[in-house]
């Protein structure tokens, strides 16, 4: 039976890009594949960019939350914190070894932050090492990527590779990319992609008031309320057809070319839409905001069966490379 | 109590240049001294530079065989491998967040290795934050260092202060370096610096043939046997004269002088005193070498007491930084 390990940011409470992009994707095809799903909180990876302490917890929890209240099944799912699972570290240094100082240099994403970050930091540099880690440590076989990830998963291959080669045995398991075919990309408030990054994102597990302020924030043109409008160049109608069925989606097509229907009503009907579609999981993420104790518990078992399976690999690469 | 932490190269057998010049003072000085000692064999770092398995285990058994022989005190030592110190490498994860990329890009001794060796990796580079990790994690006072290393201790006071200033908290121990203040060069078998990359090392282990047939390829110049001889520019009398009493050196002094004494006399006598000089080490080196159980307890009982120390820091560290 394949694995799949999915490492996922633990830079910020989930909002809507990341909820249609990954969250239920993924969920969705845990549940369908006949395959062994591995799912963790990157949150070793978000010292690399954050120093706040009380933020990284808040946000690890956060992300837990949301996965959790979206239906992740952790009786079929290894659900876990990177930095609960220290071996990771471990092989880090011992991979580090066998990764060539310029492969790292010449990396684009490393090249790219570090004309666009004023923290430069080693972190970042040996990202990729610790990311070959987080999937090598698993025997991994399957990391759904992005374009944006492809490098990196390549250089896992790589430094893999070169591990095998050196010690004489097939040990650690090749990965193979399974590159989202059809990612969509979710606009944000302003038309761009939805993006913390770009604070034009919408946070659906706010509270009411909050949630309507945002949602009235996206921007619109300024046709006027009477006047037909062409709903394909819309952000509103785009986030509500994103959400919506196919019946929702034809009617408020209808009403955008029929006239008479302003921004503000479909902004009404999108707003209204998140909350009646996301009641279920509104609840349970704020159940479990306020319940972390629950959220420890779920991740503790993952951490559990994450620990069994990464301790005997690491055992192995001890061996091999003459610790034990 | 000021703790003082000293970390041991993994890389061969120790060799005469090492006894006289690291082995035999730490161990003179934790004897004489109020003060904590920690001393480890760094086989982490041993992979930047060699990927024989069979050979690190050797050379990490020689080196404990070594110190051991020539008197540790374990009871006052805490003696340990740093590879049984996982710990460690999780340190090193999170420092590398606080260490600016071009300081380790920068470092002298990266530049040089990188330029000189063949095999340029991650780990290479990273080396001086897992030696940072090395020292913070047993929040050291002092670590004893020769020159070339005091670029590196900087930078783990570099990286221990902007992690405090960061965090807010002076956590982490900032070092002092204790330099070494007359570390003789021991001469090789070529007069140059006893060195194992030089491979002109003597090897005061050895069985006694082997060892005299070392001795025997000293390097001297062609002065005739009846012809008196300048000891001050001779290899054999250097050496004899670095591990033989005041009057033994007169002695030998006077010969050189007297004429009628060869070269091939002088190397009879320098074999002679390493036998008789040496000979409860060399005994005690063989003991530990053919029961490694004996090592493995004494190491093992440094590891624990290293643990305990160490993770009380490290769950500091965690818990600062937002991980716990």
């Amino acid at each position: 039976m394949a694995r799949v390990l999915t490492g996922i940011q633990s830079s910020g409470r989930p909002h809507l890009g990341n909820i249609l992009g990954a969250i239920v994707p993924a969920i969705q095809l845990a549940k369908e594949n006949q395959e062994e799903s591995y799912i963790f909180i990157a949150d070793f990876h978000s010292l690399t960019s954050s120093k706040d302490s009380e933020l990284r917890k808040q946000n690890t929890l956060a992300v837990a939350a949301a996965w959790l209240a979206f239906g992740l099944d952790i009786s079929k799912t290894v659900f876990y914190r990177q930095s609960r699972r220290p071996e990771v570290a471990e092989l880090t240094w011992y991979l580090n070894c066998f990764t060539p100082f310029p492969m790292l240099a010449n990396a684009h994403s490393f090249k790219d932050k570090s004309e666009r970050l004023a923290d430069v930091n080693a972190g970042l540099f040996t990202y990729p090492v610790l990311m070959a880690a987080d999937i090598l440590l698993y025997s991994a076989d399957l990391v759904p990527v992005g374009k944006d990830q492809m490098q990196h998963l390549e250089m896992t291959r790589d430094i893999a590779s070169t591990f095998n080669r050196i010690i004489g045995e097939d040990l650690l398991t090749i990965p193979e990319a399974r590159i989202s075919e059809s990612v969509k990309t979710i606009p944000g408030t302003d038309g761009q992609k939805m993006s913390k990054s770009y604070n034009n994102y919408i946070d659906i597990f706010l509270p009411e008031k909050q949630l309507k302020k945002v949602v009235n924030t996206i921007v619109t043109d300024s046709t006027p309320l009477e006047e037909p409008k062409d709903p394909d160049t819309c952000n509103v109608y785009k986030l509500y057809s994103l959400i919506a069925s196919e019946t929702q989606t034809q009617e408020m097509r209808a009403k955008y070319q029929g006239g008479n229907y302003g921004y503000g009503h479909a902004k009404k009907e999108f707003f209204e839409l998140i909350l009646t579609k996301y009641a279920e999981e509104r609840k349970a993420f704020d159940f479990y905001m306020s319940n972390p104790k629950e959220i420890e518990e779920k991740l503790a078992a993952g951490e559990e069966k994450a620990r069994q399976v990464g301790e005997k690999l690491l055992n192995q690469v001890r061996e091999k490379l003459g610790f034990r």
